[in-house]
């Protein structure tokens, strides 16, 4: 009998890494992909350097993705969404609707790998002055304009002397209905602060912050080589405003270790966006009657001892589609989404056999 | 021919995770714990609940070392260790010390899963009179005075009044060269507060931190509900001095949020200990010629999107043998490494057959 294939959504990191273990396994797998490109958000986003350790983000997701196509057992779809999902695994009857039209295939197991949004800035709330101001913008942009060699401020195009961060914009915030942190905005900005450094040397980078999230070893990777060897300066403390003074933009709020209210002018200031689900995320959880949880991410059932199962059988979420994560988190989890599904279609071919 | 196994070192969260896992994929597994019990630290430090969702520690370890014992493909060896290894996968001989003596086994791949030991406070500091004074304990204590169902002050044996947990000790600290960030400490720190505010109502609970590192969803399910539902009192701060008046030990320290110092009587005082490589992860470095990375845990290779790899082919880390973790972490990691691992042993098995 032919094994039907494990349906992986989205070409994302967790999705790559669950192509290319699964068919090592040798498990047939169709990999579904609704944009032109592989890579998901690294490559759509145009980040430069992945955190921690700063390897080009463009070369680490070409060599993930060149490792799952030349695997002959993934079928790769781009320009791709799944629309339809009748039935349950081991036999789920999926369609695809694609380039060249409608499809319908059966699928032995899927893996929901449709990861995250970056939280738009501007969508609920003007404080920040994102759609104002030229010269508030967020990680995503600083990315963007690392990768083209050329960190300036927008307004003017030329080098800024003075930018600063503003973290937890659309986390950790009640107002805005995101109870979550998203985990990974500290280290990203981190390491942007590094980069912005080396990039225009006599350029001030603060940092505006509620708590360093630094966990593990981004605590000396990152943070302490931002203070120590960069001289990125940390003030803990709350932007209440951000307004405008001539060409120039001011932030105000209050460092809350000093004790004292800051008003202070910034050439460019960033804004470190959260993650949402992404409209992908939200579409294959409905799709698939995959119950989400309080934070409207994919629910997993297990508590903290399973990761990735969802509420029905044979379907497994991996990366930020299941919350907040970074990168090692996501590829944790898609080998591990891959070592469940591969599992559950074995114990389905035997009690076949068997029967 | 018959499939050598793949030898899982530690039979912890992160073991006991691989051994099911690999078992149903098919791959037979050789199972080493040193300890006469399977469960891993959450057994042997007799935790109470775990973090975040509070399941009792010992139901679900119980229930993973249950699924993993109950595989016909795991063979499981208690009090036993691995003494010796030569050869490279997929084929290293390993000699196992156990209750009947020595035995040489032949085994396709390994995943060393040997996890970490808490921070010792009286190892090389005074600072915090762990040695000196009873009502300074640990993290631990706390879990198995929970357990018991029985937290109270050690030196008396009644119901505290005032307890406080100080942050990051063993964790971020130059000084006695433990750079990294635990991770856990603080969500264990605030579960642990939310457990003494139930078990003993009228007492007040403190928490002393320089960053709460509450990632992701444990920032509402655990943050937020300690301080709105339960009261914890998060106290941004610096504490340089635990002393005794009379029979009451306390706390000197400032303040950082109110810039004032800080001098309180605590009835008990928990040191939240991170986390260090445990002695049976140096071991298997140095047996099996793994490097450690800067930390002194096992060194994955691969940056962000490799997570268990060594700089050794067929020989994968997973857990806090390879750095602090938290469960999900540990659990992820281990599915990971299986599917990696198994994808080892099959590509070799195919290029056998094909010579």
């Amino acid at each position: 009998m032919e094994q039907h294939p494990i349906l992986i959504i989205g070409g994302g990191p967790a999705g790559l890494e669950a192509a290319r273990g699964a068919a090592e396994l040798g498990c047939p797998v169709l990999l579904v992909e609704k944009e032109t490109i592989l890579g998901g958000t690294p490559i759509l986003s145009s980040y430069a350097a992945l955190t921690p350790d700063m390897e080009s983000a463009e070369e680490a997701m070409k060599r993930m993705a060149d490792a799952a196509t030349s695997e002959s057992l993934v079928d790769v779809r781009t320009e791709t969404t799944v629309v339809a999902a009748t039935g349950d695994a081991p036999e789920i009857t999926v369609t695809l609707a694609g380039p060249k039209g409608e499809e319908q295939v059966v699928v032995g197991a899927v893996i929901v790998c449709t990861g995250f949004q970056h939280f738009d800035p501007g969508r609920e709330t003007q404080m920040y002055g994102y759609y104002e101001y030229d010269d508030v913008i967020t990680l995503v942009d600083v990315e963007r304009m690392l990768k083209a060699g050329n960190f300036v401020r927008p307004s003017t195009g030329e080098k800024p002397k003075r930018v600063c961060f503003i973290q937890c914009v659309g986390s950790r915030d009640r107002q805005i209905g995101n109870f979550w942190c998203s985990k990974v905005c500290c280290g990203i900005a981190c390491k942007e602060a590094i980069e912005i450094r080396e990039h225009v040397p006599d350029c001030q980078v603060f940092v505006f912050y509620i708590d360093m999230r630094m966990y593990g070893f981004w605590e000396d990777q990152l943070y302490w080589k931002a203070q120590e060897k960069h001289k990125v300066q940390f003030i803990r403390g709350i932007v209440t405003e951000i307004t405008r003074r001539g060409d120039t933009v001011v932030i105000k709020g209050e460092d809350t270790t000093m004790g004292r209210p800051v008003e202070v002018p910034m050439d460019v200031v960033v804004l470190s966006v959260g993650m949402e689900p992404s409209e992908g995320t939200t579409a294959m959880a409905k799709l698939f009657e995959l119950p989400l949880e309080s934070h409207r991410f994919i629910e997993t059932v297990g508590g903290a001892l399973n990761t990735v199962s969802t509420s029905r059988p044979g379907i497994f979420v991996a990366g930020c589609a299941a919350g907040p994560a970074d990168l090692e988190d996501s590829v944790s989890a898609a080998g591990a989404a891959v070592m469940k599904a591969a599992g559950f279609l074995r114990k389905h071919a035997l009690s076949t056999e068997t029967a």
